[in-house]
């Protein structure tokens, strides 16, 4: 079952952990594994509300991964399995990343056109 | 000169505008033109602090853009060459958008290796 791309999320507020990195290329297929672990984990999450993310052919990436609150964030943060998936990716998959955390005031948008 | 991937911020608290959208595949050459622009253009904006963006090969992408403040934020979409590339966003170049305006209470990470 395809995850869908666009989040569907409660009304404002919520909170954005909002994760870009830089893949290093090492271990990609040890990579692809941890990541579907985490989507399959964090949607048991207490909390959780959804995520988005796209990464480009550079491996150059932006995950946001939304939660009703800050205590649902700290839960997530100190999950066992979430605290060796971020120690190999310290250590191996990514070069760089830029974390921060953010209270969502408002939101927009949704569907645009359904077709042209 | 390259952008950099990695926005360069300030300490928090900032505002983070989190667009997240499909590209329909429509006037890609168009998109193209205004999205540099764009990019061009919000450097120029007082009260823009950075952005960073991924696109994946299936036109999913995610743009996140932060300013000091909720009026640098206000003051950008009202730009008038803003307004004319959100139209054409809205009527030729998404099928489906969602953005979403939060307040960075927090950030962290940086490098955490520059070399294996």
């Amino acid at each position: 079952m395809p995850f869908p791309r666009f989040a569907a999320l409660p009304a404002p507020p919520y909170y954005a952990v909002i994760f870009s990195s830089q893949r290093s290329g090492v271990d990609a297929a040890g990579y692809e594994a941890a990541a579907n672990r985490m989507v399959e984990l964090v949607q048991e999450q207490p909390g959780f509300l959804g995520f988005e993310s796209a990464r480009d052919a550079a491996g150059f990436g932006i995950t946001v991964a939304y939660f009703e609150s800050e205590a649902a964030i700290a839960r997530w943060r100190d999950h066992a399995e979430h605290i060796v998936a971020r120690r190999n990716g310290n250590n191996h998959w990514y070069e760089h990343f830029e974390q921060r955390v953010a209270r969502v005031e408002r939101a927009y948008g949704g569907v645009r056109r359904d077709h042209d």
